[in-house]
């Protein structure tokens, strides 16, 4: 079921075949499933352990030690922070093995900001990021000594408001919004968060006002800028020009007296690669390399940087494994489709943005190539997998297929949709594996309707 | 901000303002907020009490009672048969009520079944719909007594061995695919399910072979023939045409030796006016009365209906109450935005159907007409609730909005997204309320990731 030219595609180090079987690290992906099958089986007049997400700690540690290589290369140590974005996947065996690599977090609401203070991450490296903080969420990480980045005027003023009620300091940053237009941020709209007419950061015309608020409260503590573009970049030169835009600006905050503009947040979002080389008509993908090279010579020698990559780090460390449930067939030359046990409530991006996830067997067997629809159970037309994707092996009842690259924006955006049960998720280590979070069965859904 | 022409919009009757105050039933909607607020404020440095689902019991009877009143006076009492669609919103308190007033349901998942019988559905009138439905799910319906629509080949081999391991009888219909055409249904792709290349139904096709497997199984009960074709649906003659086009296959089988087609379930996807008469443009939109009396005058006298509303039920008996964090306006004309405290995660439709939910303010204060996006605080640029909105009161920081008709496919298709807890529900009735839903909090998210 492997795409054309299926040899040529590039799978990330910890995914590969070996005799047929597709293995997770050196785990054959359906022994895992096989023995969840058998050690759950009890449950629900036997519910199959698909859908099911896997992980690979290795390449979780690869991706991470590949910013941290580069940060070397450049002589960027401890110039350069690793922030990793909760929101991408906030399991908390996961965010404890991002910790353990001496990771920061950013975080978008209260909760991931407990996520983070709970699996052991430094409060000092912990920012609170979000156009629409709350008051208790604010509360949250001043009690803690978190920094926050400054979103908008009334976000100033809750967070100065906060730290008077709770004569705590608070390390900020200005978000900043270069009010750049569509046409110059090539992604999906929704993953665009620096155009003029985004709900995110200080404009430019009221950068002014909110730093003359910040400046006349003792208690904030201007650290920094940060800026974030959007999502799924694919060229790393837009975090030179953001990196650029923030150093003139700090240029001219100096000029007004702002001394301590430590830090520059360039955020994250540098794109993965979703089709392992088979799509050559796409612009290239800049690495992890190229990133930290096209920010690293800009940097005036008392600026520290922080990074968010979240997609980055965590992507293709994932993989989706569903059970096919069947194929069906339109009339005359119409759609195939390939019915899974995955759904949308389990994996949204490519009936949200689009998306694509490149899928592949299981267990390699036959050659037949054929164009089919990857659909769950759910009941609406929107919800599929893959769309006309071209398959170069025969979909069998029962075998199973791996969605590929789910570590990112999977399990983080999943719901119970049609009441289904959020999918497990193992964590495989070489040859071992564990769950990292039990499936939910019906007692987890109805738990806060019942009294 | 109230929209223009403010004192023409046709509000659903448990929804109303006195004195400025917005009610529900004889409640204003406030109150509970306010008292919501105190009761809950010990949690999580005092997180507030919105995001808030709130409930009209009366609302929800209303359009349970229109239907039957539609039943009776096309004299087809006992012959139209009102099947719930949980998947519209699973709460088993609602559940409860719709129950009482003598509804089935149909169910998409094992889950939703499994619901259905919690809440006390009589099993004879549960049906389990879906394109794949897995083994343990049609054994739980099968065990129950619940009947199901036969949706492929495949599900059909898969009923036939759960029969037959069950040795359980089978009531069955089947889901029909009859073929349509997109231009036919001009409703969002994603709600259409009857087009020629929807992944729903047998198409037509391969019903005879469908047809012999299911007559050479003893422990097989054919009782019917299903279709459903989308979802918000405007016009009601599509259900004489579905029922029409039932009724010519069903004379058919009649010839081949079927004799048991008592039940025609024609679906359910009835529209509902979510623009409350302000979007003049739009083509009219049938009634729970003109959908009735669509189909009785073509039903033979030995012909029961089964219809699926869900939308139509629930759909307008809810509203989402969210807080004004603050407003915030891109520079040069640009887009003014009022951040609120409910998101995507809490209301996925506008952005992922681009679905329309009217807005009304909770207390009526100015008059001051202008164009606002109303976002979320989550990190992403789809995380709107309304788009270029005009609003004629001017919003402010700390004042509740409510999101009108949210009965139906809101929390029902809410996530954690960002680590945001999902919502509380509340039901009310007439100046009563109760909770109906807890809101979920940090350990209820993390609950099943912990040892």
């Amino acid at each position: 079921m492997a795409e054309p030219g299926a040899s040529q595609i590039q799978l990330p180090t910890a995914f590969h075949y070996l005799n047929n079987d597709f293995l997770c690290e050196n785990t054959p992906v359906h022994l895992i499933e096989n023995e969840l099958e058998n050690t759950t089986s009890g449950e629900d007049d036997c519910r199959p352990a698909t859908p099911l997400y896997i992980y690979s700690q290795a390449q979780l540690q690869r991706n991470i030690q590949g910013y941290k290589n580069a940060i070397q290369s450049a002589k960027m140590l401890d110039r350069i922070h690793i922030f990793y974005a909760v929101k991408a996947n906030a399991n908390l065996h996961l965010m404890d093995l991002v910790r353990k690599q001496n990771c920061g977090a950013v975080t978008v609401s209260g909760y991931e900001l407990q996520a983070a203070l709970k699996t052991g991450f430094v409060p000092e490296m912990i920012l609170l990021n979000g156009n629409g903080k709350q008051i208790w969420e604010i509360r949250l990480a001043l009690k803690n000594g978190c920094m926050l980045n400054v979103d908008s005027l009334f976000d100033a003023e809750n967070i100065i408001s906060v730290a008077r009620e709770l004569q705590k300091p608070a390390r900020v940053l200005i978000r900043v919004n270069p009010g750049l237009e569509q046409s110059s941020t090539p992604v999906h709209s929704y993953l665009s968060t620096a155009l003029k007419n985004s709900k995110f950061g200080v404009p430019l015309h009221q950068f002014d006002q909110v730093l003359e608020l910040l400046k006349a409260e003792h208690l904030i503590q201007l650290v920094g800028l940060h800026c974030h573009v959007g999502s799924t970049i694919r060229d790393a030169t837009v975090y030179a020009t953001v990196t650029r835009t923030l150093l003139d600006i700090r240029q001219k905050l100096i000029t007004q007296g702002c001394t301590n503009l430590k830090y520059l947040d360039i955020g994250g979002g540098l794109g993965i690669d979703y089709y392992h080389g088979t799509n050559q008509g796409q612009s290239p993908l800049s690495t992890t390399g190229d990133l930290i090279q096209a920010i690293a010579s800009l940097l005036p020698p008392d600026v520290e940087v922080i990074i968010e990559p979240g997609r980055s780090i965590v992507g293709n460390t994932g993989i989706l494994v569903t059970k096919i449930l069947g194929i069906k067939k339109s009339p005359d030359g119409g759609k195939q489709f390939v019915v899974v046990d995955a759904a949308m409530n389990d994996l949204i991006r490519p009936s949200f943005y689009q998306a694509y996830h490149h899928v592949l067997p299981v267990r390699k067997t036959d050659s037949s190539e054929d164009v089919y629809d990857i659909v769950g159970p759910v009941c609406e037309s929107g919800d599929f997998l893959a769309v006309d994707r071209r398959l170069t092996q025969q979909p069998v009842k029962g075998e199973l297929l791996a969605i590929m690259d789910v570590g990112a924006y999977g399990i983080a955006m999943a719901s119970n949709y049609n009441m289904r049960g959020r999918a497990m998720e193992v964590m495989v280590d070489g040859n071992k594996w564990k769950i990292i979070r039990r499936r939910e069965n019906f007692d987890s859904l109805v738990r806060t309707m019942i009294d």
